[in-house]
């Protein structure tokens, strides 16, 4: 009998997860009914998103049980179906638990992705996978930037940042990226094509506001924010009247009390618009913007990275890395 | 030869306004030319964006300058007359800088009012003045409520968040009031119409939200904010999805270095969208939201109340007041 592993949540982290935070379990593979399919899972995404969902709160998903299924943006193979239109040999990406095994059913999210439309099934998590997708939803649906616009993007080679720096500069922005290291920031200007970019090691938010002024001197219309502290703070300080920020994330205090962000008052003295978002706000945007992301990457319009790294029993060790710094690109995990 | 007594600004204030931070001089009233009037200030509306006004730092209006007139909200008469259109004995409402007598000409924000409309002008500060225009347009143009939902004001017994919440209640929004004191919270429920008043003293964030819950079990779809603080920080923690915001003022942070909102993280987690906004954002909507509300007020629609305090040399002390709390209506300076 196949054996399903399962990472299951066994307390709530205090900052970064630890491994102690987690149990790694096998179970029986479940049995499907009427209507279910079983999907092998692949691929995880791993992002810090995921963090949010380790905290006992209200947010737009509830929070993980403890001793339920840590869970993950994953890609799987249908391996057995009672599904109608769900063939045995189908990919679907989802959000599921992080596991070897997870049933499928009609109206829980999962749906069928097409492999002959890449080069390699990662792409739905690299290129077309939820931090390009709130990438695209970002930029497209909220911020739309127009052709001499300036845009700030935090974060920006990671996941979320690099495909929204890339869609608003394809839009006609100027952008500015904000990264961690000489090599990050090279790679943003000399590969992803960014007009600037800021090294946010060692700056306070005088610094920050010294860089901004340097890149764009009249000031932003727009801020695709990832990140929070010093950096959002400085950039609010430099908004022009009516800039609109999409507040994507707050990646720097997710593993720490909430600080936020102390220049508010900002939003009042530039009559600025402030949207929080996550992708689940535009389902009607994802098979488009999947569609669209894939073109883009395959015609070499969005440059792309994937950092893989392998085994369910690596799950709180990936995530850890997400906060850590230093990938190059979109993190997955392999199953 | 009559004297035009000027109050200038000494020295930037380091918290409240201090007396020392200003001189009352007198100087020789101003020459009109061609296509000029002369404007005798007869009242002043003291608000707290007067605050941001004495920092030395860009806004939507320019900083006061050092050795400069202080600048308010005024009604005056008009006086003498080089202008088409504008008579002498003529009313004009404008920012002017808070001195016995202005020049008022074409395109410097002075217009005309109409005397035989109000039964006091003081009413086109009280009723009509920036403070209830800016809770209109924050109202109307931006949070735009719905019958049904729920609206929280803070400052709800001030100038702005008076008119805010009883202009959400006739457009049909159940409206929490946030004011210092029973006195002030009953008059929100028993005069005003609001259905629920939190006493904001003695209350830390988690005080506040226990009153949140208690109020309006289901959550914010509205927030009409002018104050920040642990009350605003409550508020995010308890929005519902979508929840829209309109950021007014942050009222508790003027007169000390900023601390924004701790838990911004909830826009994100709510899919919240937060509007920065001053009255000049809406030049349009000047004209028929007096109107509006001096009807409003004249049908009893609306109450109001005037607090009004005496002579140009108390205008610091009138400033201070403000931010000291207690007071019972708009707050005017009769000069």
């Amino acid at each position: 009998m196949a054996i399903n592993r399962r990472l299951l949540l066994r307390s709530r982290p205090a900052g970064l997860p630890a491994d102690s935070d987690f149990d790694l379990v096998e179970a029986v593979v479940p049995a499907i009914g009427e209507g279910e399919y079983l999907i092998r899972n692949r691929y995880a995404s791993i992002d810090p998103a995921m963090r949010g969902w380790l905290d006992d709160r209200p947010s737009y998903l509830p929070p993980v049980a403890i001793g339920a299924a840590m869970r993950a943006g994953t890609l799987g193979e249908v391996v057995a179906s009672y599904a109608d239109g769900v063939p045995v040999g189908a990919w679907v990406k989802g959000i599921n638990a992080l596991e070897d095994f997870s049933v499928g059913r009609g109206d829980d999210g999962n749906r069928l992705i097409d492999p002959t439309k890449v080069s390699s099934i990662t792409h739905y998590i690299s290129v077309a996978g939820g931090a390009a997708l709130t990438a695209y939803v970002g930029v497209h649906c909220i911020l739309q930037p127009k052709p001499g616009e300036t845009l700030l993007v935090s974060s920006a080679a990671g996941g979320v940042g690099a495909v929204a720096g890339q869609l608003a500069r394809l839009g006609g922005a100027t952008v500015v990226g904000i990264a961690g290291g000489a090599e990050k920031c090279r790679r943003l200007t000399e590969v992803l094509g960014f007009d600037h970019a800021i090294d946010h090691r060692g700056k306070d938010e005088a610094d920050f506001l010294h860089a901004l002024r340097e890149a764009v001197p009249d000031g932003l219309d727009l801020v695709f924010e990832n990140v929070g502290g010093a950096g959002f703070d400085a950039a609010l300080l430099h908004l022009k009247p009516r800039a609109r920020i999409a507040l994507c994330g707050l990646l720097s205090e997710y593993n720490t009390p909430p600080v936020g962000a102390r220049n508010l008052r900002e939003i009042i003295f530039r009559s600025a618009t402030m949207r929080g978002f996550t992708l689940l706000d535009f389902p009607d945007q994802i098979a488009p913007a999947t569609d669209h992301l894939l073109q883009l990457a395959a015609s070499g319009e969005v440059c792309f990275a994937e950092h893989i790294e392998h085994g369910l029993a690596n799950a709180p060790a990936a995530m850890r890395r997400l906060f850590e710094g230093g990938l190059e690109g979109k993190l997955i995990l392999e199953l």
